[in-house]
This record gives structure tokens, sequence and C-alpha cells, in this order.
């Protein structure tokens, strides 16, 4: 029996970097919380402490602010395979790259002369996210979403569900649904080509908007399939989605003691405990994932 | 010497309500963080553990829900003075109540069809925030804003300022300022009559906005007395505003090791520590505030 | 009418600084988040944006950090007392200053031969508070605690409460009771002289615990009160005690459908809403609080 | 082409569930956050919404409550198991149930007559966690730990690392080190039987404490790696450890202007960005992890 070094990987976590555009008084915004990691043979900083392949993960920070400067920061997917393939190109020991990005909106005020030139007001809860994974493989973007709350105040049943002896709960015909959605979908390989990055952002969460409103949803479960389809069949560069869903209880008050009625008008929104869903759905001929997946590093 | 019982107040803190209205298909909602409590002569309790008097902070949560169905709830301010009223007059040992609000934005969906009748995604972090005081001397109510995070990439200056042996700080004609605002308002007594409360929060937050955005800032001190005065000005029934302002420091980021000007370009964003900035701006006429501001209940 | 500038303060919040003291191979370690807040005429700073009286926050932070060099920082007290004193008597427009401290504790890692010199874990959720006011009128220090989650398995009773028509609690002489703890304990003027202040945090501590742990509690006011009399009874500085005590409801889970019984043996514990009880114990011939407790700056 | 359903669960996540013994006027504490989630063949709910194959999250829930009822909940991991089990054998689409639990820990109060029999605080920040996974192929419990914050003020060193034209960074012979460690170690198949879960908790524990406190540190890797091995190298049952380390980093606060030094004594306690250290020590014949590690389900 021997103890040895498994998976690893190590950078900077969470540099917060804004970048503005001011060539023209109407400047632009981007906003983003970045984080870096490498992978390679580092083995030898672990076992004897030797630091010489290990490229500290301040100069990795600096690496971001530079290339915030020096090359486009939007889309953030063109940013991250940029810095992604500096890093596995101009570092010698470095084998493969992982970026993530957090992008965070912010939308102009608009005072009585129309939308300021510089001054906005950060909107919404939602977060735009990619992970670029650069390997010996191939390349990977895992562009995504998170954070974005939806609901809906009908439309939505749950019964006929499997019961036992410690089901307590009663079929609905009639619930709210809501949940805090997070999805990712991966483009990997050669159909990372010519894409509008921004554009499938908008598309994507668009058709799984639409799914999640108007599909008569018998199960939290149905609606994610449909969502994660509607986005494949919309994007055929779109290997897989998924799809990560607390079902976030809304619980009708119960006005049984004070002789009242609740027509589905009054809810307890809870906390804890949640549903919580999670799904993959396919293209059954995409390119392999090969480590796209692998470590999600500092970014919950 | 004697040990006595001070101020106290006991409730029920962040009822999670959501009401909805179906009447038609075209569904409504509100969603609310509901704060009750309650003030008066309970000393027993403290005393002597005597619970005669004391209503349990379980009914007012019960009390707040019924209400939700049975009153408006839309606006909160008119939903909060019915609930407070209603523990001041017919809950016999109870002197004065403290109602406080936070309501959470929803935006619809638009979908193919416009806006969808059913559902909605989160809209903003920032939250609208009501506080409502019943008492024997009369009436408040404390609208107002927080977590409202507004950014202006230029149009702001801080110079000129007072230097002693401990400063280090390099003047500037041109920075970032950001700020995650809390803005909180009063409208006491006999002003609160037919007051349109909902165009009220839309007119002040809009004036807030243009003053931050128009108003070339020497420093966030004069900006927040100008949102202040500009709000005073727009509503004769506003006594007072108090504004809380964090200055959320974006240091620009140095390129000098790299042979990289940055031109006010790319910046980092840093979480701690922040300037921070609390001022109250007043109608010199205006009334009292009685106990409108004692006690900030359960809600930051 | 006018429109006219109100209380206002202004600082740096949250710095967070860490100390050591590395006079011998075992070194001690004090860990603060500082906020400082400064009052006076800056009136000038919010009309006409004129910075010349107005003392940047950097140089406040910057003033903590070298304070931290050259003053002691435990106890906690001692060094907030010095630092405002600095700014009050030093920096010409400053009238009066505020600092709060945050204290967080570690705990020396204890290995084969004991404690070790130089490593520590981070000890508890708790968090040891200071509020230090320096004005005209006086000197006030506040110390506290934050954060102390505590509960009792038996020992507490609800009942014979007073019911309206929204009442549906049921009363109960055994139940579980639990809080996360704010305490807060004024000395003012000339009662600060001479006070260990590390013996006095220990000893409010202890009394507030033994109080709750052994006071047969008939509500949660009865044992705040008996808790902050307590620490009054100990300590004859101590002017008053400000008690803020959310229950954290534990609910009984309901074991009928599975017939089984539930003798106070498996509890949800809920996270919203939650009662929440504020109380003030005072001494009746105490000195008056002064600013003591205006705009608590920036930590919750 | 066709879409297809790839890997997914559901589950219940997050139940908060306090278990109290009773039987003498000691009482026993266990305080979990409890998430389960169930593996199988879930596709028809997915494809068509069908959900008589879905046993209800919950019911899951309540058969978390019941099991704490019916089995020990001490130690966590043989709870798990067998709440898995339960799930596996007597649910009949169940083929994989996978359980997580946070263990928040409590220390007795002390009063003068030594422990108190039912008064509790909590006990720090750190985190006891369990994921049990039972599924076709074995079962794996993977033990854990999280939010464990430990720092040594010297022996530590980073230098001698790889630079590049973006390195701005300092080598440094003494610094701070600061972690939030994430620890999991895992056992699998016949190893588990007879394991002492408390003891082995309590001994991973200290063996990395004592690596992290007493090993001259050229790096947080190698640190790590001491740490991991040290584990396995203390217990034959577990098959790999896997660890996640940010550096928490501490910045020497610059006193060059005040003409003072700073011998290591005043930090700047940094948020973001951190150093982000991710590493696996396995054992070379250890068996397998199957599933142990897909999806981590409701807890960070």
């Amino acid at each position: 029996m021997a103890i040895v070094l498994g998976s690893n990987q190590y950078g900077k976590a969470e540099t917060r970097l804004v970048r503005f555009v001011r060539d023209s008084p109407r400047h632009q915004i981007t906003d983003l919380n970045v984080t870096t990691a490498l992978r390679g043979d580092f083995s030898a900083a672990y076992l004897d402490g030797d630091q010489s392949a290990v490229l500290p993960t301040d100069t990795q920070k600096n690496s971001a602010y530079v290339w915030a400067k020096t090359h486009a920061v939007d889309p953030i997917e063109e940013y991250g395979l940029s810095l992604a393939r500096h890093f596995v190109e101009d570092v010698e020991p470095v084998e493969a790259a992982r970026i993530e990005i957090e992008q965070f909106g912010w939308t102009r005020v608009v005072a009585q002369d129309g939308e300021h030139d510089h001054t906005w007001i950060r909107s919404g809860q939602e977060v735009r996210t990619a992970a670029v994974t650069v390997e010996a493989g191939g390349e990977h973007v895992v562009q995504g979403l998170k954070d974005l709350v939806v609901l809906k105040s009908t439309g939505s049943a749950f019964k006929d569900f499997l019961t036992d002896e410690y089901t307590t709960l009663r079929p609905t015909d009639d619930r709210v649904m809501a949940t805090s959605l997070v999805a990712r979908w991966r483009v990997s390989g050669d159909r990372l080509e010519g894409i509008d990055w921004n554009a499938m952002y908008v598309g994507v969460r668009a058709v799984m908007l639409e799914r999640f409103a108007n599909l008569h949803s018998l199960a939290l479960q149905q609606t994610l399939w449909h969502m994660g389809r509607a986005a494949i069949e919309a994007y055929p560069q779109i290997a897989e989605v998924r799809l990560k869903a607390p079902n976030k209880h809304h619980f009708l008050v119960d006005f049984s003691a004070f002789d009242l009625e609740n027509d589905g008008e009054v809810f307890h929104a809870d906390d804890r405990p949640y549903g919580l869903i999670e799904a993959t759905v396919e293209r059954d001929d995409g390119p392999p994932s090969g480590d796209a997946w692998r470590f999600s590093a500092g970014l919950a």
C-alpha cells in the first residue's frame, strides 16, 4: 500500500473585477467575479513543498486584471477562453485551466432625459455564469445562470404519487410552484466556433422561462425536463443541460379556525426544508464532457 | 438604588407572507416579510412571568395572515396601518404597535404572447420597506427602500479634504462612486391622509436616483444631502429623510508593473472596509417623530 | 419652511484587523472588526461638497491600524477609548467619536505537547462587542456580546397567556427554549475608571448564562429580565442592560399519523418567523446615556 | 439525434432536526441538518409527469423524523446508513439513496454546580458532516468537517515559486497561514464494519490539526498533503481524503508612511479574492468510490 496524490487544482477565487469602457460619454460596465484554477503536475509542491512549478495565485489574479485591460471582457465566455488558453499555452507546467466567471447585471438609470450615460443600478439577483475549461482533450464552455427565482401561481399540480406508511402529503391539482433555478449548458470542441454567446444566453433563458410559464406542470421534474429539452432543441451546439432546482415551498395558510376560506390566496413562503431536483438533459450524440464539470472551484 | 424595567417591545419577526389576487386569469402577487411588535405595560410578564396580558407572538402571526385575506395588502402602508390599529384598538393591554414590512418585487415573465398571467421572476435586490407606528401620540409611516445598489463611473470627485499625519489617501477628480442605499422617509399625523403610497414610493425613488446620477458629486455626503432634499421638495407630506450609504469602494488596479495604463477602466470592487455615511435631512416645521424610529425590530 | 441637515455621522466600517503579540515563542492573537464614526459640524460637506473639515475614512482606517501597533488592543474597550479620544482631541472639527468593535474568539490548538504556541482555531460563533462613545458630555462604553446561541430542553413553559379570536396556540408546561442572544451593557462617565473589562465580560456572560439555565422560565421575557438584573446586581458600574432575543422556535414533530409518541424528543428547528423580545433593564440612579446608543454604525 | 434524460436525483434538502434524549435528568442533544436524495428510474416523472414511482420529498422528510425517533441519531453515520438502506430496500423504485448530514455542536453550560443537565450553548462554527451512499455496487460513508477555521502566526513560508511577466508577489519566509478547512474522508464496502465513527471523527480531526500546527509549511499544498496523509496512516479503513482549503489572506499593513515598523504584528484580514487549493490524497489499493461523490445535494 502507498499513499498517493490524486486529482488536484489550485487557483485564485473570487477576484472582483469591474471593467468600464469609456471611449465615449456613454460608458459601458461589465461586473465580474472571476475564479481561476490550474491543473498539471504540481506534485512536488504537495510532496516536498517545492514551489518551482507553481505560478502564485496572486499572479493569476494579476493576469485576470491585465486580460480585462487587453482583451474584451464581453462576452465573458471569450474572455474566459482567452485567459485559460494563456495559462495553458504560456505557463509551462500548466496542463489545463478552468476559469469560472459570475457576471452581475446592471441597468442604466432612467432619468427625465432617458437612459443615463454613466449611472446604473444593479438589476436582479440573477447571475450569469460561465465555466471555461481548456485541457489537452479540448475546450469546453459551460454557460449558465443561477439565482433566477421564478414562480407561478397556478398551472401546477402534484398528485398520483407513490405513497408508503410515512406519507401524509395530500395530492393537489393546483399549487404554487417556485424555484431558484441553477441551469448550466455545455458546448464543447469545435462546436464552440462562431457562437454568439450573448445571444445564446438570452435565447436559452427565454425558452426555459417560456417552458416554465406555459407548461401545465405535473411535477417540477417534468418542468425541468422540458426546459432542458427546449434549450437543446433551440441550440444544436449544446451537448447537455444540467439543472438544479430547489422546490421553494409555499404552504396555503390554514384559515379553518377563523371561519375564512383560503382560495389559493394567502401562503406562507417557507425556508427549509425544500425539495431539491437535480437532472441532466443530454443530446445522445454530443461530444464527451472531459473534465468540463470537474471541481467547481470557488463559486457556489 | 432599584433595578427597573425600561423600554421594551415584543412581537413576531419575519412572517413570510405571499398574497395572490386570483379574481381574473391575470393574477396579482404581493410578496411580504412582516414583523409585528407590541408595546404597553407588559411588566408582569418580565417581573413575574405572568402572561395574562401577553398576546402570543403566534397570534400576531395569525393576525398578519388573516389581515392579508380580509384587507388589501397593496399598498403595504395601508395594510400596516390597518393591522397596527387593530392591535392598539382591539387588544386591551396594547398601547402602541409597530409593523415593519419588506416587500419583494416580482416582474411578469414575458413570453411570445406578452406578459404572462401567472408567472413572475424576482426583480432586483432592492427591497421596498415600511415601518408603521400607531401610538397614543399619533401615527407614523416610515416608507423606504434598501439594497438599492447604484454606481456611477464618472462625475464624482474627492479632494481638498482634511489631512493629518495618518493620511495617505490621494485626492482624485474622477472616481467610481457606488453605494447600496438605505433610505427611509417619514410621514406623520394628519399628513398621512390621502397619500398615494405607491406613487410616493416611485416618485421619491426617481428623484433620488436623478440626483445621484446628475449631481456632479464632491463627496457622498453632498450627494445624500441633495437626494434627501429632493425628496422633501417633491413631497410636502415628508417630514424627514434618513439615509445610510456605504461607500462601496472601487479601487483602480495598478498596472504600472506591466507597462500598461489604467485610464479608469479596470477596478477591484472591494468588500471591506467601506466608508459609511449616515445622515438625516429634515423639514424644519415637520411634526415630531415620537416613537417612529424606536426599536427597528426584526429587519435589518 | 426650510430643509435642514439633521443628525449625521460618517466613518469607516469593518476594518478587519488582526494583531499578534510575538514577544515570545508563545504568540497572542486579537482578531477585530473595527468601525469608526465621527460627529461634528460637517454641514459644509453636505451642503456645498466642501471637504476641508472632513478627515477621510481612509485616514480613520489607517489610524485604527496604527493604534493597534502603538497601543494595546486587549481589552478592546481601552483600545476603543484611546482611539476615540484621539479623534476628538487631535482632529479639530471632530466633536464626538464612536468606535464599534467586534472581537472574534480563537482557541489554541491542543496537540500532544499541550497548547500550541502559534496555532489557533476559531472558537464559537459568539462575538464580543464594544461600542465606545466619546463626546462633550462624557464617555460611554457599551460592552456586549451577540450570536450567543443558547438552548434548554426543559425548564420552560408558556401558558395562561392572553387570547383573542385569532389565537390558536396551545399552552405548554414544557417546551424547548432557544435564542441567539444579543446583550449590551452600558458603563458611563466616572464609573469607567479602573474597570477590568475582560473580567467584566466573563462575569456578565456567566451570570446571564446561569440565569438562563437555572431559572424555571414562564416566558422569555421573564428570563431576560432576570438575566439583565443579575448583570446589574453583579456590577455596580453598569447603568443599564439592553437585550434582544429571538425566540428560535423548536416545534415538536407530530407523529400521530405513525402510531408513535413524541415525548419531547424530536423537534423541527424552524427558521422564520420567530418571536422577538427586546428589553432594557436599568439602574434607576444610573448616569444618563447621552448619545451612547445613537447610530449603531456598521455592525449589526 | 435524440434528447435523453441523463443522471438525476431528487430529495428533500435541509430538514432541521433536533433530537433529545431525556431518559434521565441529564439530557442529550443532537442537532442535525438532514438532506435525502433518491436515485432510480424516475424517467416517467420527467418525460410524462407520471408520479406513480415518485415517493414525495415530504415523505422523505417524515421518514427522516421517524428514523430519529426509532433509531439512534448518534453517530450520524449509522443513522444515515439506516435511513439510506430503508429507502433502497423498502421503496421499490429506489435504486440508490444518498443521505447528507450536517451536525452542529453544542457544549453544556457550566454554572457553579458544574455542567448543566439541560442547557447548552452552540460550540463553534465547525460543522461535522456525513454523506452516506447506498447503491447496488455497495455502501460508502464520507465523513468530514467544514468551516474549521484555523490559523498559524508563524511557521509558514512561500518562496521560490514560478514567476512570469505578471508576477509581482514578493517571496516570504514567514507569513500568517489561515484557512477555513473542508475535509472529507471516504470509507467504502466491507471496511465500514465495526467503525467507531465518533472516535474516527475525533481522531482524524486531531491528526489534521497536529499536522497543520507542527509542519513547517512551504505551501498550503504541502500542508494539505500531510494532513490527508496523516489521516490515511491513522485509519486503514480510509480510502481517500478530499481537502478544499481557501487561503484566507492576511496582509501585513504597510506602516512605512508613519515611521513605524510592522514586525508581523498588524495584519489586514482580507475577504476576497482568496487562494483556493483542492486536493485528493488516496490509498492506492483502496476500494473504488462508485457514486459516493456524485451530486453533493443540498448542503454546501
